[in-house]
């Protein structure tokens, strides 16, 4: 896939490895495994710039996104920087009357949650697997994919009433979206407790368990493949409509689905893919 | 039930068959089996007539929706009559521009999608039977009515993104709604993958898996006829209440629930229930 | 816990039982045992009064709430008071024309669901305890609830279309919201049929089953304990942000999780906390 | 215009005059003039048939409504047909229970709000020409149209708390998103107060007024055919964005509109109106 | 009307007048004008109870609302006491953390909004009239009227970014509600310069504006006559759906609005209304 | 101002001007004025950038928007460039289907209209000055900022109709909440005809009418002067919250504006505030 690595995708990646595993497949690696891929400041803002511009690219029509390493897909906030980050350090916004350090939180809190939300935003269908440790930070970043997998050894907590605040850049509002069971919802939100893949498994947090991290990506990257074999018209007009649909009525929904149809309908995917139904072949699509 | 055949829901089916199986009971079969009951345009349009009369026929209290034959519930869309009316044909909107086309194929969605939805706004409850194929069209259909039963040979497809379309007329509008495992939701959708009723329990998608089609019809007569048996008043309100409170939030809700009673609580089927209660009998209502 | 007694919660309850069975725990005990807990319209205005002082009570950072006696949760409504009330008993609304007897139900109701409304306002996170017969109300006043769990003996049924109406005090509204299976939640409202334990515990109704009910209000308790032992600012904003986001856009309930915690996050828990999980001891909050 | 009269919008018109007083615009007269214009049930089922076929009609695109004789546009509902038909005449509902009679009422109101926003839904602009006694109804339906301009002589009323009931086709839903002026509107909402054209300007209820209705029919012929010169693409899109916006955030009408233009925007009107406004000469649009 | 002063709106009134100038009228009169009428919190929370009551009072069908004394229909809020109370005063909240004050600060203000809403919940329209001195919360309160009226002395000013906060007791969301030009919101509200009643009036802020307190006063109770000469079922039923359609959809507006009028049009009221217009006499409807 | 050009908002800017005529005032001119100061796609990134910066400068407190030169406030798009940038120029999209086209003009309005919405989403108040010719992009722009000023030479005009399109990045979405008077809207968007500097005024599009640029520039200054004189906390507060509660209903209004000021409410410029009016003295307040 050398042509992805001179196209517009290609500019340096610090905290994240993006390969290329299969045609149109892209897989981001959050990769600081020596610190359990917790996160600092830069790393969001750099997963923003990497989903903004698989967003885009025509040669991508499925994303994976995991863990570097055996040990976590993430720890959550790396909690020395952030301390340092949201409360200013040792000095910094301490100095403000309580107004003014308002300000600056909501501005910061404003900017950390647009770049989980360009996971969700990105037109092309996200994966995300999860292992081994899958706290905090790492709840709020798999709700904002489509679908999650993991290994058996995931242990997942919502960990942020355990520093003392409540969770503020997804969780608390994507995850009674994602699980429809509402009071295990209020139940792991409110004690932080730790819970496993089984569980997971059951109250629909993840889609379905594997053995380990290995076989979990593998079979991401098939259901990636499986996805990316589609029209990719047909496909990320689909996650578009099954967003906006969640965030309306069912009136309003059926409303902009029809809008956005009459143009997507006509595209030459849809004679291709009848045709090709017909003739029992599997057919080929135009990039998007 | 001679009365129901010369009353306002006795006008000629062409495409489905109407019987009353009980009292109070319509059954509503999609009669095409020799297609597989494949839609085309005019069954759409024959279907909405169906349930704009039963939803206002004071002779029925609850509906069976299932498909003829032994094969399939649907297949879905009619696929070659399909292309030729939504893509206007040999010549027809292919001439327009494409902002032209896409107004005519807005249009053509917009009556398309009120037909299906005739079957949540109906009055009555609505119990969709599926058994074998039951692809595409299936899902947009049954996730209209108010409670699915399937058989086991059930095999399910959110087959759309296989023709190269995101569905469009109620699937991904709906079964977000409907399941509450949104990650499954965005897997079937976006692979099209087939799934059978086992999978179909476990999600929610249906409320139960019987051995034979002919089964699961007798299961749903049964749980018609209970819901029959009920004041008409409150069942009909129970269904409205519910299908306002998925769209609003729970505020709009309870507000609007208090309007809605403020008529409804004044039914002599109130007294007519209570009374019966308390003598241990079977209570009867007022036709509605 | 003295101080409780004398301080704002205190007044006389005439059909709760309220104790304090740990530091930080209030348990609400409905105490009508020899009604099997049923209520009547001043049990509702109490109840609302309880929750309205338990939810600004700084000794108060967990809520248990269940039924006396061995054989019920509550059978809901007291239906002889009810009819007397609702209808107006012998005289009253009944001369009114319908117009005028609708505003006294509107009014009455709207008074219901308020009452009901102040268990889902209560600022504390609230653990519902069901057990034995669990009819009705039950189901409109557990919903409120933040989560809930029962005994192996719970028999639930939504009764309300058994005597002729639409429930109206909340259960059309949240159920939906709370279980993920919508198709379950139109058949059983639908129905009024009963259902176990085993099926709440399937469906998502209910977060876990116990042997007995001793044995569920135990674990009712530690699991108050172990969201009491967290950062009450962190546990109240929780509860908030899920109860928002349950109501709003994924877009709408970012933002305001970001105003909300802009004053949230500058409270001493978080420093607190931090520093106790680094020194690996359990933090003490201030009271809130 | 002898084409339009054989073409699907010839169907014959009981209480409507149709004429096409120029190329693309239609007239649309309320022809009851020896009772003052007054709105019996079959009449505003005709009109939703009307503004149904002009909607979609390629030879129409701006529509004029008015009144025919010198007295009124309309003097509302037929009073006396309203009465037997509302409540049942003298037997029908009145025999059955306040909650049988309110299921009745519902559906009539739906039904009669429907047609009226047959003239909203209409795809193509509508002007409302109003003059003389303009009551109740006048009101309902003409802030269903696009803009209003008006006669000297016209005289406005929200009449209907006068005849006991809150006016419920669409005047307490519209005249407050009409009219900026929100204590005006409560004003003449509540107290079924006359008011004139000058006001009626002041307060934006009318674009303009003019000496006599023959003055403002031909005001709005001009108007109308102005809108008839510009591309039906974009007068079109024009009008349903604008009614987006009204009911919906800004964020949601700014996505829809991008999602609308999307395929408006590869119109042939756009390169044709670009060229021409270049050449500066008129340009000539396709039919839509 | 001594019936009144022994019945359920007699409780004695400390900082208010409660009189009844006219049979069905109330006239409710800040009654604070050795201090400019301005506000401390016992008397919002006296506001409430007062409007509560009229409320459901049968013998009330108009409220007037209006300061005593020449100077001020109401300086705003007690600064004083205000600083007093909102900041905890010498001691109090000022020790907590940030985090706390704000769970202090919210509830405060969500109890005086509740207050100030009391008077839009208010089943009867309430006619606001204003004289003098009007700043800052006399803009929250009398938004929450239905209506506003003014005597040509008065002096409006949204005060509240003059003493460092943004108006929270609802200006900030009504009065652009109330008002069409929302330019000139921002602008009155971001600069809290001081505007007159022809300004008031010509933004439509006012209705109408009258030479001194006394002519307005008179003027209101003449307004409120004509209101409440009407049927009080339609009266108060227009209120609530203009209410309820400010803040919804028209789809959302017009279905509540049909299934409100499914009950009250079934209100004795309408044949006496229609009954007595052709007899052309005054009809007299039931009490509510 | 020395200090703000080496700060963050000092990076080269080709198409606008920035100065700072006076302390915490901004003023941004666009500033291609040979051109009419028509946009090209580069300018509204760098728009967009300079109101990103400008939002969180803690040196401005009120920005002011206006055009370069004699002539134009803005012509509004560059129809040559915008033809080609659209369109895909004579190859480009053209060669795609129309749903890849449909792709490719979505995103390209949304970031279109994300480059406009900076200004609204500006913490700092923009008052924008129009004169001469405001065209089409005009509207759009000139309905983010917090209120419009002009000179009497504006002739303005919703211009896109005229080219074939409806208008997409705002007009549409914006205006109808700005002005009031629904059907003026209405007529002026989908007539394109040109209104003057009075009819704005009347409808409530511009604040105020000044004699000529300058004067309208200068008047401006004095009105920002005015805003940044006050707490920077309650402005910038009071802005976000008139801005919200435009989109959501009263009770959500409320609500938020009740979680946003029980951090604001603790600044220091309340006491600041309150002591400065206390001793009748300009109050001096800490930046932000």
């Amino acid at each position: 896939m050398t042509g992805q690595d001179s196209g517009p995708t290609s500019n340096s990646r610090k905290h994240f490895k993006l390969t290329f595993p299969r045609e149109y497949i892209a897989h981001v690696e959050i990769n600081r495994a020596d610190k359990l891929n917790a996160f600092i400041e830069e790393m969001w803002l750099e997963l923003r710039r990497i989903f903004d511009q698989l967003s885009v690219d025509p040669n991508v029509r499925a994303i994976i996104l995991s863990g570097a390493g055996p040990r976590a897909f993430t720890a959550g906030l790396d909690v020395k920087a952030a301390a340092n980050s949201a409360l200013g350090g040792s000095g910094g916004a301490g100095k403000s009357d309580p107004a003014r350090t308002a300000v600056q939180l909501r501005r910061h809190v404003a900017s950390f949650q647009d770049c989980m939300s360009a996971v969700e935003k990105c037109e092309k269908p996200v994966i995300c697997v999860m292992h081994g440790i899958s706290y905090g930070l790492a709840i709020d970043l798999a709700t904002t994919a489509d679908l999650r997998i993991c290994s058996k050894d995931s242990q997942f907590c919502v960990k942020e009433v355990d520093i003392g605040i409540a969770a503020d850049v997804g969780t608390l509002t994507r995850l009674p979206k994602v699980v429809g069971h509402y009071g295990w919802v209020k139940e792991v939100c409110l004690t932080a407790r730790i819970f496993g893949a089984e569980e997971a498994m059951r109250v629909g947090l993840v889609n379905s368990v594997y053995e380990g991290k290995e076989e979990a990506v593998k079979a991401a990257i098939e259901l990636a493949a499986l996805m990316a074999k589609k029209s990719p018209v047909a496909v990320q007009g689909t996650k578009e409509l099954l967003n906006w649909s969640r965030d309306h009525s069912v009136q309003d929904g059926l409303r902009y689905t029809g809008v956005w149809n009459s143009a997507a309908i006509q595209a030459a995917d849809v004679p291709t893919a009848l045709l090709a139904g017909l003739e029992k072949r599997t057919p080929t699509f135009e990039k998007l």
